[in-house]
């Protein structure tokens, strides 16, 4: 168990000790630069970033330093892989499934349309072979990817009109990027790549119908729901996200061994602390969105159903053309089933009847049992 | 924004900050103890303890060494808080609410009934002034807590009959102990406390009509399934468990600022690993118990809102009772509803859409649309 143990925890570190420095050079100085794939507006993401070089400092007693930079800074936003790969920098944060254009298999670090949720994620990961699978797969892309945030489940967006069925998904022009908008496009609708700055004028004068960016926190500040009141969930095209501190292998492979443990242990604590910080952030925003006119809604059953169908003809259509992204899906599809069964039992029953109490049923103070049966 | 996030991190190091050794002593080693309330046998959560002893030697080049007992080996598995507070060891790894008998204000770090998941607790402990304010209470017995694994939301237990209502819960004789007990009496059921090895036989022989232990992992080793085969969701009394690694504050006091630093992220990091290796195991475990003969059941809505009732009753005579009850639950009980709110939104949503499709209609090989309306 233990021998089991330590060569899953030192996964990633285990594919490159070979190339470890032999021995620990007391006192050696590292100072790398780390280029991120988010604005500094993006600011519990980008804080992943912060959190990680201020972490990495205090554990190597300011001898391994990470300057961070914004997306644009020296790297544009979605070109941070191609930055890592060519020694351009030697850390990026990004999300791995904006480069599902060369290979649909980079989105499983991320997420996949109906995939699994953050807890799920995070037990596929790191104790599912999602880890090791994937990092074979980046070998040719010369990085080492290691966990290090997530959003958890997005919000489904922001629409000028009700959707009342999957027909009304029919020729939408919605402001989506990434495998969410090849599903989109596969039951009709219109996805359109739009910058964070642009979507607003854009929603407002009709250009588009409807536009989704990731939940109530970082949806608050671009202000949405002045111009599409309708303000949807789940995001199922990102029902968690998983972000990523990917590491150029030669140069991983100079780092001290406590180096690596510093910079990994970090990350797994960003991993969480991250997601913490989404989930004591969104509630406040959502209620602010709320009182400011957002109208929320859950997407109709028949829209769930065409969306689920079309992520699976497009995965087996994936499957048949990219052996990577075959050999992963095989597993994962298994464990996304396990997985989905587990949580609607224990998780699953204790969440949906907190969230029957509603807005007053949950005030314990008056002792009052909920209303609904 | 930098300056709050610095200080909100740096919650526990900043503590005892004053107290701290004022120059990194080059070289300086540490052997400590840490005494566990677990048997190894609860591998997962004993696990934890292994892991943060490993992580924090590979963070200071085996410097600071931290050397684990296991429940009954040094100290009782209960008396842990008492061994740390005392320097009999420096560092102990247990469940806070075992220490409720003292004061009810110990349950807040690990769970109430009805109350936090686990995500919300992580986000209620990291961000929203859950840890800071459970640091100022465990002043007085002289230890500081630190996250670092959960269990996630338990089972049930074990039941020879089914539950059909709110009146199969009165007399019913339950191995349970804890809040969940009290909040059980106060419905008329009769909860006793008896050890993990003795369940069995008491079950067996109809000494107690239920027996609570964990979830599908740890249930599956003790073969409950064999004689009373009724398995009940969810275990609202722990709907989440966070466990905490306490240190004794003169200890704590005497570590260079870096191996503090060491051993907050090595317990970070296996807050989120240990939740991630329940979620990979009890999937797998769950299987085989229904493949043996367990029935899985949801207890009636009537029985959830008598205990939600009992629970908020019971959390207004603590209230009343306890000053130092009364100061976090207020806080806490608008923290819960924010977060139950916002969690039937997308996590929620998204969330019942997948356990909607059963065993089969998560397969996406079959590219089948669910068949549930």
């Amino acid at each position: 168990m233990k021998r089991r143990e330590f060569i899953k925890h030192g996964g990633i570190a285990g594919v490159l000790a070979a190339g470890t420095a032999p021995a620990f050079a007391q006192g050696q100085e590292f100072r790398w630069r780390m280029t991120s794939s988010f604005p500094k507006s993006l600011d519990t993401l980008y804080g992943a970033n912060e959190q990680v070089a201020k972490r990495v400092a205090e554990l190597t007693n300011n001898k391994f330093q990470l300057r961070t930079f914004a997306a644009g800074e020296i790297v544009p936003g979605l070109q941070v892989l191609d930055a890592v790969q060519n020694a351009t920098v030697e850390v990026g944060q990004t999300a791995m499934y904006y480069y599902f254009g060369k290979n649909p298999t980079f989105s499983f670090a991320t997420c996949l349309p109906f995939g699994l949720n953050n807890r799920q994620q995070n037990a596929w990961w790191h104790h599912g072979g999602g880890e090791q699978a994937y990092n074979e797969f980046l070998k040719a892309y010369n990085c080492v990817a290691i966990a290090g945030y997530n959003t958890g489940c997005q919000m489904g967006g922001w629409y000028r009109k009700e959707i009342k069925s999957v027909a009304d998904i029919k020729n939408l022009k919605m402001r989506i990027g990434g495998p969410g908008g090849v599903i989109l496009a596969r039951m009709g609708a219109t996805p359109q790549q739009i910058a964070g700055g642009d979507i607003y004028p854009a929603l407002e004068k009709g250009t588009i119908d409807a536009a989704e960016w990731v939940g109530p926190h970082d949806d608050e500040k671009l202000g949405f729901n002045k111009i599409a009141k309708f303000y949807y969930a789940p995001g199922w095209w990102e029902c968690n996200s998983m972000g990523h501190f990917i590491v150029n292998d030669k140069a991983w492979a100079t780092l001290p061994k406590e180096y690596q443990h510093a910079f990994i242990t970090a990350c797994h604590e960003s991993n969480v602390m991250t997601m913490a910080k989404y989930d004591h952030l969104n509630p406040i925003a959502l209620r602010k969105l709320v009182a400011g006119g957002a109208q929320l809604r859950v997407f109709p059953r028949d829209v769930m159903q065409a969306a689920y169908k079309a992520s699976n003809d497009q995965f087996d259509e994936w499957a048949s053309k990219f052996p990577e992204f075959k050999k992963i899906y095989e597993t994962w599809t298994k464990y996304r089933s396990d997985e989905a069964l587990w949580f609607n039992v224990a998780e699953g029953s204790f969440d949906r009847f907190m969230g029957s109490l509603g807005s007053t049923g949950a005030a314990p103070a008056k002792g009052a049992p909920a209303k609904k049966a």
